[in-house]
């Protein structure tokens, strides 16, 4: 998992998801409760999947795919509703079973962190409900997402 | 309250808001959950005071402002993510101390009405616990909205 | 839809459901926020639908059920975590293609009503996209509803 | 944080709150969607709160408490509506400035864990927005907690 103290720099990722924050994202204390940036990070974890060639419906199809096992989020900056984040996605240690995303969430076009985390996903046999190894192909598609970053959403 | 069978068009609408649908925002049947249109409403009404000057922080200062009294809200079509909305607000009838506001859910940039609905707001002394009459500056804030469309949103 | 000046009883409603309230589920305000009443109807409604023995796999399996085709809902008093509540459900008016559920929140084993709301359910055919006769079935097991409650939970 | 490979008993920890599971809570994947066990990890932790003497007023009125800083949730099981769940909470680690809350989510009533994780709570002068040190009073408040088991709740 990601070490806390470390702030990451935009420049780390490879891959960009806009999150405009409703009003009604923020709980009784008058900021974006903290539950919501892992729904951040969900809509970003998807739209990087579909850009690395892997849409949901073959999760269903096939009957095996990503499933997240564990989640870390640090929590850098309290967000009030208006505001504009986009979360920056990158694939990081990539094992048998599993491997890492990370994520650092921003103001909009700043280096303004907001928070900062990391998923471990593991690669499931649905009707088995156990990981199974990273078909070739998947580890194929990680690994280029790292070194050639996608065109970043706007 | 609307008539549930006429389907509003999009001049009738003076305020805009665009809403980015999230992949949580689905539920089991694997379309936009119902209870997250008011949401969506939500933030557009939020916006709406703002754009008529009339922001949430008054309404913490002065200790009366407007509350949601009642919603009604038809759904006309059913939506997956990824999608962009946008939600169009009017303001409806207004009373002593209480007014509606309309609204229409659109496919962003269509005629494609996802849904519509109102709600009925009043205008409450939150210490008394009651309704108390409009302000006369808030009346005409509310019909000059009518008349003069507010630039809309991209 | 329901006339918005009356309250109904605790004894017009035949199902209930008991609904724990959550911190999360406040907003900014401080007190449950809208949207998540009709979160509370929901579950209500998913139980009322077992409890005449109509499960939500079987809308799956025949590709014909109940859609939410509208809402209402009168907020009648503001809650703030943390609250018991319990919603009551009874089955209103049946039409050839739809009918109402009329729901009550109350504050647990009180006559102290929250809110009440009315919800109209199309039955849809899926694949074709639109409303079709109540099944005959149906109909009684709505019908029969309304006259002899079911075993009120707990 | 918490080894990911540990888990943890039921005997381990002093304060529980049930949580029942809302048919909304399902994602579009059918089951429990992952942001949402932190919002039951957010309603135990402010149990926990209450139940040593530490209610969220007391944080409005004196501009000093407990912050989420961090959050870890292993997930273990996927769980579907209808459930009923608990989640056990312990204090862990106890740093100058900050502590460890430990939770484990388990079916309600049985040893089935479903997942665990753990909060990093940091002590926020909140207009300074930094983290001060722990009042005696709170670390002796937290030490108890694990001493002696408050009531577990039904």
């Amino acid at each position: 998992m990601t070490d806390h103290r470390r702030l990451p720099c935009r420049t780390e990722f490879t891959f960009w998801r806009p999150v405009g924050v409703r009003w009604g994202d923020m709980d009784a204390l008058g900021h974006v409760n903290n539950t919501l940036y892992l729904q951040y990070l969900e809509s970003a974890r998807i739209g990087y999947f579909e850009a690395i060639g892997w849409g949901m419906d073959r999760f269903s199809a096939e009957g095996r795919g990503p499933v997240v096992a564990s989640q870390t989020f640090h929590y850098r900056r309290q967000v009030a509703y208006p505001a504009a984040l986009e979360v920056g996605v990158v694939c990081g240690e990539i094992r048998q079973r599993s491997f890492n995303l990370e994520y650092g969430v921003f103001h909009a076009g700043t280096e303004d962190l907001v928070g900062n985390g990391s998923t471990v996903i593991a690669w499931m046999d649905l009707a088995a409900g156990r990981a199974v190894e990273l078909p070739e192909e998947i580890r194929r598609c990680l690994e280029r997402s790292r070194g050639a970053p996608p065109a970043p959403s706007p």
